[in-house]
């Protein structure tokens, strides 16, 4: 079950799974998953198996599951029952009640649904969501599951960009977790010019877009009103837009933020990068709360996550929308044809 | 026709026109009115008048128009004619080409439309849209037209606290037209208190909310995330909320600005303070860029405002969409008739 040795050459032939991670156990991914595999006909899902503890889901959910030790098993179980890769971790899972026997149980789901999508075996991997503050008492060391998926793919987590994608509207954040006073001094030109490559390549390779259209917000009012509102537009934004026009990448702006997201702006371009994390987030949970997904650009695996956290208040009680879980994995099975058709034309 | 002496007792009758201030003449402020005003009937729109230079519309628009000298010959002109009370800086004016003549006409309508409006006479002041520039180099020394309207009423500018509206959100900007990296020195608990107050009294005198809900977002990504990402949430942000509470006031957060937005949050509050112009900015013009309005409270008037600029490069070209002046007189006509209504039940 292992394709490494020839995933380039070949592409994972499209029978292959997702892999989904469940998160933390006593989360709500457990149930956003089961509840995804019930829709999985009504949303014309495409086969997918949980990597986590097969009793989290039943603890929350009456349907059928089939626990698989490989991805033959999945995808030949799929389509009557919810196939689960099972990692035990020991312990009693309560729903609502996160402990460090399920925290090491969604260590080990994130690390072996690496796995899958790394070596092939799946065609790509769906993050659930975790407790960090849970994963940091068992030994995880990274900011979130991003960077360390990025490490376990040898991608410096630099180059591993988030974006956040909903129907309408796909956004990068330049800087993220940060205290907003940081960001006009982390918001530099080589930063800029990194990120921006690194989605515009995405946005060609998983996206399937040939000439991707980039936005640049400005970091102030006004994108600084010509330097009267501040000057990180003049001095550092603007020199690393014409970085990249210089290599060929439609990059234009920085515009105004507060111009750039109406239902007008957005049909001119394909995804905007924005300085800091709200003002990037804010325009995207106000048009897809529900329906927006975070996508990892910059590795060799498709990497798509749920846009919600662990949501522990209201994990075991049926009220978990699966929305956003579903809208991962469509855009995690579109990623992939792109992916591979991609491959296939190389 | 001034009735000033009598207004704290017996309110303006509603058949006082609402001034409006041209703005400057070369930009598209003589356009949307007279647009607005050929949409009175289909906008069911109140009287309006007009506050300006006369020629500046007929260069842009064939409709009909009555020069008046007072407002009771406004509000007979009204459903045959766009009443324009007039003011006559000489010069030609040509759309697209601001000149120092245009500038002073902008700002004697201004000001004119501000004494009307105090006085009485007016039920409201809308103000179209000026070049600060232009306005600079004749003698105008206001960050903008709300520091004028405000200083023309005694009020102070700290006092008078801008607003921006659409029909399924209110935001309030904590601080305005100032660099990104300013705004955490900018953001103090008296600064908060100070424009939550009259954000709270602004909605029940204007908007006839006898109890309104105030959402605070935080300064930073997931509003500090108890502290991991900056420490002004806890160490400004809700010392003023529970200031605000203290004081019967009912002021919630900081919340994460990223979940505040969509619609469902949204019908959890009748306004969001934000710490930073984009931050609330960015989610009215994303779901409201043709018709948010821009609201001054804390004023003795009712002042209105179009979202938009003198677009000086689509002016006389018939591009220009009145949609946000017909929102702003509509929300104009509104807030005097809920004032109206306070003051006769006081």
């Amino acid at each position: 079950m292992r394709w490494s040795s020839i995933v380039e050459v070949t592409p994972a032939p499209p029978v292959a799974p997702i892999a989904i991670s469940m998160g933390d156990p006593a989360g709500i991914g457990p149930e956003v998953i089961a509840k995804a595999w019930a829709a999985r006909e009504a949303a014309a899902l495409p086969p997918f198996v949980a990597v986590g503890d097969t009793r989290a889901i039943a603890r929350v959910w009456d349907g059928p599951i089939v626990e698989v030790r490989d991805l033959a098993g999945a995808m030949a179980a799929f389509p009557t029952a919810l196939p689960v890769f099972t990692i035990e971790d020991g312990g009693e899972i309560v729903p609502g009640v996160p402990d460090l026997d399920g925290a090491r149980c969604a260590f080990h789901s994130l690390e072996l649904g690496v796995g899958l999508a790394r070596s092939g075996a799946a065609r790509a991997l769906v993050t659930g969501p975790v407790s960090k503050a849970q994963l940091y008492a068992v030994g995880f060391i990274h900011p979130g599951q991003t960077e360390f998926v990025a490490e376990r793919c040898g991608v410096s987590r630099e180059n591993a960009v988030m974006m956040l994608a909903g129907p309408g509207l796909r956004v990068v954040p330049l800087t993220v977790h940060v205290a907003l006073a940081d960001v006009p001094l982390l918001l530099t030109r080589e930063l800029i010019v990194a990120k921006a490559r690194v989605t515009a390549r995405g946005l060609q390779r998983q996206f399937g877009i040939a000439a991707p259209r980039l936005a640049f917000a400005g970091l102030n009012p006004h994108a600084g009103e010509d330097g009267a509102l501040g000057r990180e537009e003049i001095e550092v934004i603007a020199p690393a837009i014409a970085e990249l026009v210089a290599e060929g990448i439609d990059a234009r702006g920085p515009f105004s933020a507060d111009t750039l997201f109406h239902a007008r702006a957005r049909a001119g371009y394909d995804a905007v990068l924005c300085p800091y994390h709200d003002q990037a987030l804010v325009p995207l949970k106000t048009l897809y709360f529900d329906d927006g997904v975070n996508v990892t650009l910059g590795l060799p695996i498709v990497r798509t996550s749920p846009d919600h956290g662990t949501a522990f208040d209201i994990a075991g009680k049926d009220r978990a929308d699966p929305t956003s879980t579903i809208a991962a994995i469509r855009m995690a099975d579109a990623l992939a044809d792109h992916r591979d058709a991609e491959r296939e034309g190389a």
